[in-house]
């Protein structure tokens, strides 16, 4: 049987996501958890992976096993195997060719902003402190521009091999005022490797006069990364669900 | 001149905010830091303490300097000299008249309570979990009943000498859900040692059923402080504001 689990955690303390050699990743910590309940190996396979430092709301991961599984409890029993950082929120079974990633029809990630001049104690972990001024009217029309299927090449931090291969479809970037700043919520088809921290980097850099909004179309048919803005810090970043379904819940 | 400063902190790695042998306290790491920038010795005098774990988006104290103070850069200064857990907020000059404690008209404190089965790792510090179901109409219910002007004594971790000691006036106990429960914002025009504590937790124990509804003016008239329910922990509670005008701003 396979069984789909959503996982919250902080990734402050880990290597991120994936399993890496010497570092503690949050794969291998739940992977281990999974094996001392269910007493044989797993694999555990995620919906994509995360950086270091970057959080996650709604991670979603597949693994397979014959044991049965009590679908209240387990959840339970994993979590007092784990630390309290990384938390099993559901399990449920899934049909046999749901893949964690392969199915995914979309992603949700926040990315908080923190913008008043004091950072505050409770936000320093998860969210990127912008001290200096910006227009945030010119940042909501440049995050504008980023709506809609494009090539992404030159906001992503991989090696492009077909054209295809670095087209998405974001369906909306909204700006969302929070307690000390705001929050950008991005809703796609899918993310490339460092796209929502490149893309938010982008629009500071523009926000902050750096980047003129005008050449932001330039920048998109440059295919180049090194023409847009760097990558904002992965603490302000959360993975907040992987979307299974078309209506996009 | 007389100062103002209004803090936050996340009181998670200290022993509250008051000056203890062998312990780092709040106020001792401020005290520090204001004798380091102003270059002679200061008395601060915070409105009350805070206990081991508790925290305060809106602390405030007061000390007296006749140094010059920039009051747009003088709080950046001290935060570059505070571990990031501590922020100074803001300085303002006050009249010499003005004193942290006697001078407050009252307090807004918040409790968060966290209600999902699954504790979020985001709020493990900040939030206190309640695994168990409860009646929320009763708590709203108990609530009400502490509102007004009472003798808090059953609810106080003091010892009080004359009778007009432990009367307070609750203005507000308002109940707001939040992303994981509900939040309690008490307003009032003092509180006792430990008192919204001892509230919170009494409430649990109402809605619960391991206290009845129907006990509680017995238990505020046997100003016992055994009779009551015991303290919620300390890690849900914020100090929120210290209110120092007659219009509660």
């Amino acid at each position: 049987m396979r069984y789909k689990i959503t996982i919250s955690y902080d990734g402050t303390n880990y290597c991120g996501w994936q399993v890496q050699k010497n570092a503690t990743s949050i794969q291998s910590l739940i992977q281990k958890a999974l094996e001392t309940t269910l007493q044989h190996q797993i694999s555990l396979t995620g919906s994509g992976r995360t950086d270091a430092g970057v959080h996650a709301k709604g991670q979603a991961a597949h693994f397979d096993t014959e044991k049965s599984i009590n679908q209240k409890t387990f959840p339970l029993t994993l979590n007092s195997l784990l630390p309290p950082d990384i938390r099993i929120k559901e399990i449920e079974p899934v049909s046999s060719d749901f893949h964690a990633r392969y199915s995914a029809k979309g992603k949700e990630y926040h990315y908080h902003l923190h913008l008043s001049i004091i950072m505050s104690p409770f936000a320093k972990l998860y969210s990127h402190h912008v001290r200096d001024e910006f227009d945030l009217e010119t940042f909501r029309k440049a995050a504008e521009m980023f709506v809609g299927t494009h090539d992404f090449t030159s906001f992503a931090n991989v090696k492009i091999d077909a054209p295809q291969d670095a087209v998405r479809t974001i369906h909306k970037i909204e700006i969302v005022e929070t307690e000390d700043g705001i929050k950008l919520i991005f809703v796609g088809n899918g993310f490339l490797y460092k796209m929502v921290r490149n893309i938010t980097g982008t629009l500071l850099d523009i926000a902050r006069g750096k980047i003129s909004l005008g050449d932001l179309p330039k920048i998109f048919e440059a295919k180049d990364r090194k023409k847009a803005g760097k990558a904002a810090p992965a603490n302000g970043l959360f993975l907040e669900r992987v979307i299974y379904t078309n209506r996009g819940q």
